[in-house]
Formats: C-alpha cells, structure tokens, sequence
C-alpha cells in the first residue's frame, strides 16, 4: 500500500447577499476563518456571490474576494461580464457541481418579515442542491423551523442560523452543544437593539420622536423603523428561539404583539419614578396543554431584573430550564464583527459534523 | 462479509468521592444520563464507589446504585466486605481492566485548598491508567490545569471540569464548544455565592456575624466559611477561569485576595447610599508583558452594573473578547443539580470526542 498525503479538502462557500453582514464575514472569513476551518482540516474558498444590487460573481476555484469587495463598496457590479442569469437559484444549482469537500450556501438577504422571504426559498434550494445551510436570517428559523430542520435532515446537511438572534453571542450552540438533555421550559429577553436604545433615551428625557429621529441618524435605527419599534424584528426573533428551543411551531404571526410609540415616553419615565424601568419584553412559555404561548411588549421590571438594568445596545436572554433553574446570557456590545462571527461559528460547526476524520482519530478534535 | 449487530459500548465510571455531589449525580445519571449518553452510543456503567467515610465498592458489571445511595444516606459502609485495601488509587488501577469501551473517573472529593490535593494526584493516576477524568474540583484547573491537560493530551484521553466554577452553567464548555477563535482578553464576575449571600443580608441591614451565623444555619455557609469570606474559593475560580481561558499559568496564591468581614457591613451599606452596590468581584486581565493579572475583593459597582445586581445564591462571568465584545453567562439559581449536570455534560463530551461512530457517519450526531 502506497501512502499519499491526503488532498486537500475543500469547504465551498457561496455568498446569496452580499451587504454589510455578507461583506464583514468575507472580511472576518479572511483574517481568521481560514486559520480557523484550517484547524478543522479544510481549505475554505469563496467560489460565488450573489447580490441584489450589485451583480454576480462565479468562480469555481474561488473568488477574487478582495477585489468583490472593492468593486461594492466603489458601488461597482461584481463582474464586468454579462451575468444577469446568475440568479441566485443559478448560483445555488451550480453548487452542486463544485468540489467533492463541504459545500455551502451562506444566506444573509434581506428578509421580509411577513413572511420569511426569500430566505426560506434559497435555503430549501439549497439543501435540494445537497448544500448546508448558515443563515443570518431570522426567517426561516420563525416561520419554518420544523420543516427545513426534516428537509435538512432527509438531505444529510445542516441548517445552522446563530446569527438570526443576538449577533454572534452564543444562542442556539449554547442550548445544541453545552446543554444536552435540558428542556428549556420557558424563556424572556430584550432582543431588539432599536427599542433597547429608543427606550434608554426616553429615560434619560428624550420625546420619542425626537429619540426615534436620533437613532435614525447615527444608524442606529432604519429608515422604515416600524420593523423594530412595532415589534416585529423581537416577535421574529422570539418565533425562532421558541421553535428551536421549545419545538413550539409557531410563526411571528401567532406572538402577541406590542410596541412602543410615542407613549412610551410617559410610561418610561412612570416607571423610573416607581423604582422600575420599562423594557420591551421578548417571552415565550409552555402552557399546560403543551402549546407555547409567546410576547412581545412593553413591560415594567423591577430596577434589580437582569433585564432592567440593559441599556442601550445590549440584548439579554434568561432560559428557564428544568435542570439548570434560569441561566442568562447576555450580549453587552454588538454589531456587525459578532454577526459575521456567528456565521463563521457555524461553519466550524459544519466542519466538527462533517468533514472526515483520518482512521483511528477521535471524533471531535478536543 | 457477515453482518453482525454491533456489541454495545460500555462507558464505565468510577466515582471517587460519593458525598453530597456524587451522591446527586449517581442519581441524575439514573433519571436522565442513561438515555442521554445511549443517544451518543453508549450504555453508562458505575463500576466503582470510593468514599472517605463509607468505604468502598467495586463491581465490574456495575455496581447497585440504589443500594449504594441508601447504604450511605443510613450511615452504613457501602459494602459488607473487607474493603480497606479499595482506596481511590485501587479503584483506578481497577479501571485498566474494565470493558473495552470508554473509562472515565469521576472525582468529587474534598478539596485542600491550598494545594488542590488529593484531586491532583487522583487525576494524574487516571490519565496513567489510560481513563478520561471529569472532576467538580477546582483544584486541578486552579493549581495543575496546562501540565494536567499536557498529560490528559499525551494519555488520549479527556480532561473536564465544568463544575468547578458556577456548577452546571457552561463556562468552559461555552468557550471551547461556542466561541472557536475567540480570544478571551478579561473577565470580571461575581462566582462565591456564600459572599454573595452575606453582602445581600448586609445590605438589607444585618451585621455580618449574624448574617454569617444564618447563613451557616440554613446551610449556605460552611461551618468553617473561612475559604468563602476570605476569598479563597473565589481566588481558586478566578485561578481556574484563567488558566483555561486565557493559558494564565498561576494557582490561587498569585491571586490578589481580599475577603469580606464585619467591616463589610458598613461599606455595604456607604454604597447603597452612593447609589452603589458592594460585591466580591473576581477578575483577570492580561497585562501588557503578556502575563495575567487576576484579583478577589469586594468592589463597589454602579447600580446599572450587571454584577450589581446579582443578590443570594445569583452567579455571573462576564467575559471580555476581541471578536464579540462583552458577552455575560449568569446563574440566576444554583446547586446540588447543577454540579450533577456538570458531571453528566462532561461525559457527553467525551462520547462525543471519543465514542466511535458507525463508518460513514458524520463525525457528530447534530
């Protein structure tokens, strides 16, 4: 028997979305991914990008990703060819033919909230493609978790999302890898950053408009900041966590659903001046009859709650569990880097699962 | 080729130490370890009990748990047998000759602070005699962790210790499982829950030897709580915590320590009135010259500080990295399960590192 050193094996990524959160993980992916996956025995290489605005780009043996990445930022198309057809089902089809390693489809477009699209789309798209999945969306997680999670199964690769809630603060990795056997039986959180910081100013004096506008300016809020301030980006996010960690099959649809305004204001400052802070209150809980009741609103917490004393930016979670009592995790910066970090995180997750170990090896490698 | 059904793979344990932490995880192995760790392929086995008071028991087959429990929660001897010659050195030199599958030691005896004796020297002996070893004493992280990991790496096998600091919230496992590539440059937390317990009770008003006497009554306080207020068990956290974390190299004596004593009830309450809370805060951070300095002494912190506002038996670690900002893990309530459930994760990792897998089979069960 000859030995040959083993080829190299390589993990495919195609980008479908390439903004801000697309263009930061092509950034982190080459300061540390490749070292990072490189540990995990693969090569990682960028061979697609898709973009709304911007054009498309293929290249089977990988992307000039610096240059991509000038090219949008220079408000340029990706490529100078004729490349209209390379939709993002084009790109996604033409993942079936690259490399025999672990392909990818890394999904970061932007979400309608109503309804979780396109997102739900390229993903199933993907996995017909026999391709794993790592999504920053919430949406498909929120309307249909059950469904792609089977999909994802049946196919033989992973759907992985760490980034749809709390950027890149462990969530779902937590609760899949370092609390097996551990039902979550309820859980309550701030999650939306927008309301977080709208909700800090107005104790601090600011009307709401005003705050509203504010946020508007420096970025921290959008330009539609509905999204946000009539809950729908925290129901979303509550959909996800309550589906995957709870299996509760519901949509943002079925979460009762409150959000702040103008009024808000008064009741801010009512509650500092009773000791308590108001908070947009993210929660879910299993009811008797085993179904998963969830919210989204406007609460008053005691000033010594966890999540009272979330200021600003950051985001928090408290897991009731039946093993563990409560256990909170909070996120006390974020933004874009810890974003992209969780679509890298799930990558590595992809590789701890999939990619061949040599004979004899452990597992995992510790 | 003849198909033959695969033979089960034993994973056998050996308790060292069945106080009250042993005793609570051999009866969660029980309720919920045996089919959490038969999803990872394996059946769970105690083939070995060692107690410092109630002697000793071996069993090859595996041992009558339910007797055991029941033998030494009614004062009895674990065994009617003469059985002095089964100190802990003989039940792990037994371990060489259990089944062909996983061997693991799972060590709760009493800590000798000073040293992290006897847990170091039973952990060397089973790395020796070719077993994982899964431990809920500081000690071997806070006095011993690079060489004992050095060796664990050298021997094949697994060294773990999630309940050493905050019992089952994952701490160690969060950083190695969740945050790959992550560098932890700080961290600063509240991790003794007896300090915690007594400066909440001085700041509702009570003076500290009272406090302290309630505390030992209900039992949160040991009878000698020297190691708590003194800061030693926090010192051997912060120790351990770094030495993981963050490749520290130092042991509880290079720890700045200052505890808290009947002084404390004055400052307790000085912060209250500034608006402040006074808390026993562990910290570590590495210094310019690449070293790490870690501390224990009581801070008075901002009301709005997370930190601030954990009250009673309430734990929190915030760690401070490079990718993620500021992330915080908090244990809202804590005990005897808690520990227990370290235990368990910890031999789900070591399934899941080292349980072999049918051929073909991605190397982790998602």
């Amino acid at each position: 028997m000859r030995c040959q050193p083993p080829l190299p094996m390589f993990l495919d990524v195609a980008l479908i979305g390439f903004g801000h959160v697309g263009r930061r993980f092509a950034r982190l992916l080459a300061e540390r991914g490749g070292m990072l996956l490189a540990e995990q025995g693969v090569t990682v290489r960028i061979v697609g990008i898709s973009t709304n605005r911007h054009g498309h780009v293929w290249a089977a043996e990988g992307v000039d990703v610096p240059a991509a990445l000038s090219r949008v930022e220079a408000g340029r198309r990706l490529s100078d060819d004729e490349d209209e057809w390379l939709t993002p089902p084009a790109i996604i089809n033409l993942m079936r033919g690259v490399s025999t390693g672990l392909r990818v489809v890394v999904e970061t477009t932007t979400l309608d909230i109503a309804a979780g699209q396109p997102a739900i789309a390229y993903v199933q798209q993907a996995f017909a493609a026999g391709c794993h999945v790592v999504t920053a969306n919430k949406g498909p997680a929120a309307f249909a978790y059950a469904g792609l999670r089977d999909e994802a199964r049946a196919a033989g690769v992973s759907f992985l999302f760490e980034g749809a809630v709390m950027d890149g603060i462990p969530i779902f990795n937590l609760a899949r890898e370092t609390l097996p056997g551990v039902e979550v039986l309820g859980f309550r959180g701030v999650v939306n950053s927008t309301t977080n910081h709208i909700l800090s100013a107005l104790e601090d004096g600011e009307a709401f408009d005003p705050a509203l506008a504010r946020m508007q300016d420096v970025g921290i809020a959008e330009a539609d900041p509905s999204l946000d301030i009539d809950g729908w980006d925290a129901a979303a996010k509550v959909a996800a966590l309550a589906n995957v960690l709870m299996d509760a099959r519901i949509t943002p649809l079925d979460v009762r659903r409150e959000g702040i305004g103008p009024r808000s204001a008064d009741a801010a400052l009512r509650a500092i001046e009773a000791g308590r802070r108001l908070r947009l209150v993210a929660a879910a809980a299993r009811l008797d009859d085993g179904s998963v009741e969830a919210s989204v609103g406007p609460v008053e917490l005691q000033a010594g709650d966890l999540l009272a004393n979330l200021r600003g930016q950051a985001n928090a979670l408290v897991l009731r569990t039946d093993l563990l009592g409560e256990i909170a995790v909070c996120q006390l910066t974020g933004g874009l880097t810890q974003t992209a970090y969780a679509l890298l995180v799930d990558l590595v997750t992809i590789c701890r699962r999939h990619a061949p170990l040599p004979a004899g090896a452990p597992r995992r490698i510790p």
